[in-house]
């Protein structure tokens, strides 16, 4: 699988949005907040107000202002900066893509509206294409994550002819547990396409199939230890890749059954970063301390190095 | 049980957004709808922005335009103006409710957000009370769809005690299928409290419990005959009342079959009223043609009078 | 809805299966167990190795043995005694639907495998009909549970036609919450055929739509108060059925906040009625006594006087 | 990963039960069958009795038969065969488990009952247990696929400590989605016991957490395929591996958008190996000819060689 065209691909770190202690989103991280990601983790390119950043908690007004931030402060840093402008309504939709076109943003990327949940795939490309056509230049990816949005359309589906309806199209975030859906994806998909994997946990699941990289939340805190995976299995060496995985499957498995959301998600990056990026929005609620002490306990268990 | 205090009750016809053939929410149809379902339909209260209303397709901006006018056409002629304010971000709810409150809605529902799910009813109750103090006067209804939403919270539990947070609490709309979870809430909430269903189809099965009346889509077109059928079971004439459910049954099971969703919902209402509520909005699809007119063929079948 | 030919009507126990301490079928409990439903709980139709009585937990052998008791204890006793003979298995269904025609019983019931689970009406019937055809003239009964089974078949669509292919069709079971699908059932089926409803909890939402009665687990226990609940219905006493079957939610609703399952509900049944049923098997667990003693307060505060 | 000790790994072909065209158990297909696994498409080892073998359809004294038959017919031929015995009664499994100890079959596995679904890995483990203990010294493998069971325990609880209830535990067939649950598997198994997945459409996706082989269906007829897949991934030829998982999510995707069941299955095997394992039983319906054609054609354009 030659890459060369391949814009976005290796890791991608899903940002957390940060807040200040009244609720109100606070810019002033989002400098350090890059530096951190390039310096520390080796991260290099970024989904902004993305589920991890809670972007369907924000208003448009926020979105526009905190893309704008993450857009400007990235200059020179980071090789991506991808803007989710994904909606419930087409037309917020279409107002944050127009915006991201004007700010510069390296890409967009729109996830399936979930309250009325499209069930044909016809019907999702309709709506992505209208989004699109608001940034009819600006490279286009499609956020599939069909467990949280309940939209049961396989991606393979939606890739079908969409260059037609996007001419700009540029690959795919998949956030699914179905690798036969993203296998068919990743053969399908043209050269000069990325096929991102989305599921942290099991990234290792998806490499074998030609995964261009990875979005996730973890990456965040663990793009030192998920960088060398990468490598490891670029080289062919799958015990040193397994063992970092297994690592991480060690650490999540743990905090999924203390309970795990982007709450406790954004507290233990706090934690691990020392960057303040405050509590959640409701409806997400805040991480409990003593829960946060125990997975941060577990985090440094696992790992010392980075 | 006595209903002397009760504010909402019998039938409210969730209402359609009505759109120009631009796509543009469509102001100049409000005042014809609301005499349409006062004089032809005999429904006194609405429901508006709501699921049917495609809220969730609708900007803030848009939602706020057609509230107002909804509050105004529907003066001196609607007994209670219900303005929904749900949205997935609780920054723009509390936008949406202090608006309703100036506008002087008579009450405000949301519905639980159903992206980041809240897990607990707890969590739910924090973001209820979160909306309802931006409009803390304003009676207050919590809108029950956890089908739709996938937020398995029972609606009892939510009940328990949002007297204290929201002090304004009225009533709730119950669209679910459990109705021992109706049922307890019927049997828990204060006697100025409004329970209402919310499930068209099936609207008998809640009567029994008690239900104050019903909050539905279908009530737009077969407000006539619900209120038949309401009359009906009041007198004790189940036969009667058993007679219309079972008509609406056969309508909406025909329609499940074809295809049911609020796009061939609204057109089914554009034909049988008469109205030009447009077509729905993406990533709602359009009804196909042939699709309507077999429908609206069963509709004439079954229901010829009104 | 005139019930002058129908068979199966009012109240139907599903019985317990009566184990020893060694975890064997004990026959010994039948007769006693019989005369309790009939004296203490006005019930005067059985249906037995259902769900309630573990039927999949058993083997063939002891199916045969314990519906051979039934309806020899039954006799003279019971006005109905049906044997549920479905299996995952086609040949063992028919062999039990075979076998329960050379004992005598007066229907039988079938649910839908669970493990291949037939897509379409179509193949769901044409089990059903092989079935039927080992006991060609017993009054068949369609069990339809869908959450449980995860065949997601309309129960009216199983009904279309299905006289043709089964003559002996009498009725049908209706354990789910779908009312519309259980209302469709009701109006299309034939003046001879039972439409019985199976969750206790919300019985009192059938009852409308002209549910000739009820199977369920509960009216081992609790037979004598919902007969009270039929007969004040009947007589157009709402008030009266509405505070029975709240009374029955806030049992059941505080058993399944602690944890609600054949073995706790079988544990209720041995303290409520003193006989000696035994524990469960595996796959169930045995009631841990702190529920068990929790739930026997709970269902005293509610039910003195039985 | 060194797997000296391991006994079962690569390729197990869950094998389909040969029936009559009466619909009975055909015995007389059983040497061929496995002469053809061996020799076309170089399958050493076989699961009878699973889902695939349609054991759920089955009567005890049939699946007895059968495993017999297999045992004795791959004397020589397979070097391991592993019956399930894994049914709804514990009862039942049981004897199974006994029965396999008497022919000398190289190990047992049993699936989760999912009539009465176990909550807790607990008790799941329990009735595992209990089976086991019917036949103490065979190797036993725990079958997890909780798509189908819809018992929702991570496989990674079951194994916990599970060598304190099971000595002679050997190992899981994975058939689940969940990598993550996969990998802790993986990791946390003792050196002696196999993880083996289980859903060939995505095996590729299991071999680089170290999965010591796969059961499945398709391995019947494209054995001879995944045998070079596995060759070429142990290679570190990924492109190779591939490009063949590619070919069989073709094949297997073009299979479910027509409808693909343990029928349609069986019916491919009967064209692509010329055996004659008949038709399926109900609740399984056969094969619609038209169906069939199309599915093997597809199958040949994609694997011509063989």
């Amino acid at each position: 699988m030659t890459s060369a065209d391949i814009k976005l691909k290796r890791l991608v770190a899903a940002t957390f949005t940060p807040f200040t202690a009244e609720g109100e989103i606070n810019l002033s991280v989002i400098g350090p907040y890059i530096d951190y990601l390039k310096e520390k983790q080796g991260v290099d390119s970024i989904f902004v107000n993305g589920t991890t950043g809670e972007s369907m908690s924000l208003s448009v007004a926020e979105r526009k202002t905190l893309a704008e931030e993450w857009c400007q402060k990235a200059k020179g840093k980071m090789d991506q900066v991808i803007v989710h402008v994904g909606c419930l309504s087409l037309k917020d939709s279409q107002e944050l893509a127009h915006h991201a076109k004007q700010i510069g943003a390296d890409g967009i990327a729109v996830i399936a509206p979930s309250f009325f949940k499209p069930t044909t795939s016809d019907a999702l490309k309709k709506f992505l294409g209208e989004v699109s056509s608001a940034a009819p230049n600006v490279p286009f990816y499609y956020y599939h994550m069909p467990a949280t949005t309940g939209v049961n359309v396989l991606a393979r589906d939606v890739l079908e002819g969409i260059e037609e309806l996007i001419p700009s199209f540029s690959g795919l975030k998949f956030s699914g547990s179905d690798l036969m859906d993203f296998g068919l994806c990743v053969s399908y998909i043209q050269s000069h396409c990325s096929a991102l994997y989305g599921i942290d946990e099991q990234l290792l699941a998806a490499l074998p199939f030609g995964a261009h990289g990875a979005v996730g939340s973890t990456y965040n805190y663990l793009g030192y230890h998920v960088n060398k995976l990468l490598t490891a299995f670029e080289k062919g060496d799958l015990f040193e890749a397994r063992k970092i995985q297994f690592k991480i499957q060690e650490l999540l498995s743990y905090a999924k059954k203390l309970g795990f959301d982007v709450g406790v998600n954004k507290q233990l990056m706090n934690e691990v970063s020392g960057l303040c990026l405050g509590l959640p929005r409701l409806p997400v609620m805040p991480c409990p301390q003593d829960h946060s002490l125990r997975l941060v306990k577990k985090f440094h268990s696992l790992f010392t190095e980075s």
